[in-house]
């Protein structure tokens, strides 16, 4: 059984604010993964405001130039420590975590993953280690840097490792249509989804709601299942692990 | 012209104490590195007194068992310390510097390299970019874990990336017999070497100075030569990147 799990930045970090940690939700996290742990799981997370600003302030997106070139360290070292806090509270809870880095063993073609290295990572889940990656700045084939977000690394590492479930923490209780939530979403639905979503609150240059569900229903339409969760809500991480989770917006290819 | 530079972790830190840098070799060495600075050089540094002692405290060496497990993480994170300084002083004098984190890109198999991703790597000194990496602590495909020595980092880098020519700076004048400087040693010579070296001061899991210079006797005998010089002398570095020093051990395969 291989589990994904992402938590958001807007979990773990204040989304309005530059590079400020939530260490409470951290630590809360931390124990119900461990409280929960099985024996293939790989963590996820967002870069919240941990890199966002940086991103922005020298536009990474824009690929690289003089000006971008000087960003890529910035934003690589301050999503890098939230990473840090992440790694260390796991451990503190008693997790073996170890922190896999982007940079370091990811290529881009266009904003797209054109090769992750997954040796690392695979040993490290034979190891029963839980290898923690993040959103992060990334070398590009076709604009010489760009933006790998936590979702797309998601979906990567879902196909790659053949994962059983993905879940997904958020600060909303999920897909959300007028203030509900859909309890379940389907590839042919994406139509749909385009209209009702808009985008989330504070900066986020990686797609923010849209960009999320985009990725898990081209995934689910690969027959891996996604749930999208209120990662905030104490005792959710512990359910989805579980696999005992009875809210959210469960994405799905059947 | 491909380039790889080895900073020995004697140079930038005090081996014989823990997690002690020398902040203003730091910073020299990075001047240095910026005043020659050629388009396509990639920078390795040993850990010094970062990682070794706890790389020694947890017996890395010994593979993973329930008390070597908890020492990856310390380990990673002491000599990850030290590069983010090495990278900082390169950025800060003008080097456009990136770290690159074996741990992240690379197995061992009974502590020799498996597979490293070089692909970030490619693309950075496309882009004129130093990757900057480090002796580490790695993921092995037979032992669990394992020590990645930056000597053994640098003959894959040398092979991997074609290198034209390895500078290996330490803290002696080179390959020393009696109290002198070898001018130049040969892959014939490798027993010679085997009997007139002894191992460094201080406290160094990854062999001293003959499991460097059998790392680069290998290379020289696949046509990557190699100079073992001081950089703790000022101008050394420079003379090196610009192919005009005229002292150290010189090892070549013709």
């Amino acid at each position: 059984m291989t589990i994904i799990l992402k938590i958001g930045g807007s979990v773990l970090t204040d989304k309005n604010k530059v590079s400020a940690a939530k260490p409470e939700a951290i630590a809360r996290v931390a124990r119900e993964v461990s409280e929960a742990l099985s024996p293939r799981l790989v963590l996820v997370h967002g870069a919240g405001s941990f890199g966002h600003h940086q991103a922005k302030e020298y536009r990474l997106k824009d690929g690289l130039n003089d000006w971008s070139i000087k960003g890529i360290l910035p934003t690589h070292n301050a999503v890098k420590s939230l990473n840090a806090m992440v790694v260390d509270a796991l451990q503190m809870s008693g997790v073996d975590a170890l922190p896999v880095h982007p940079l370091s063993n990811c290529i881009l073609n266009n904003g797209r993953i054109e090769h992750m290295c997954m040796e690392a990572i695979t040993r490290m889940l034979r190891a029963e280690i839980v290898p923690v990656l993040h959103g992060d700045v990334v070398m590009d084939t076709a604009k010489g840097v760009g933006i790998l977000s936590g979702d797309q690394l998601v979906a990567y590492l879902a196909r790659a490792l053949k994962a059983d479930r993905v879940g997904i923490g958020t600060n909303v209780d999920g897909v959300l249509r007028n203030g509900s939530v859909i309890r379940e979403l389907k590839p042919a639905n994406i139509r749909e989804v385009e209209s009702i979503l808009s985008g989330s609150v504070g900066v986020d240059v990686t797609g923010g709601m849209y960009g999320k569900i985009a990725e898990l229903m081209a995934l689910a339409g690969e027959g891996i299942p996604s749930v999208v969760f209120n990662a905030e809500k104490p005792g959710n991480i512990v359910k989805f692990l579980r696999d005992d989770l009875a809210e959210g917006t469960l994405i799905s290819g059947d």
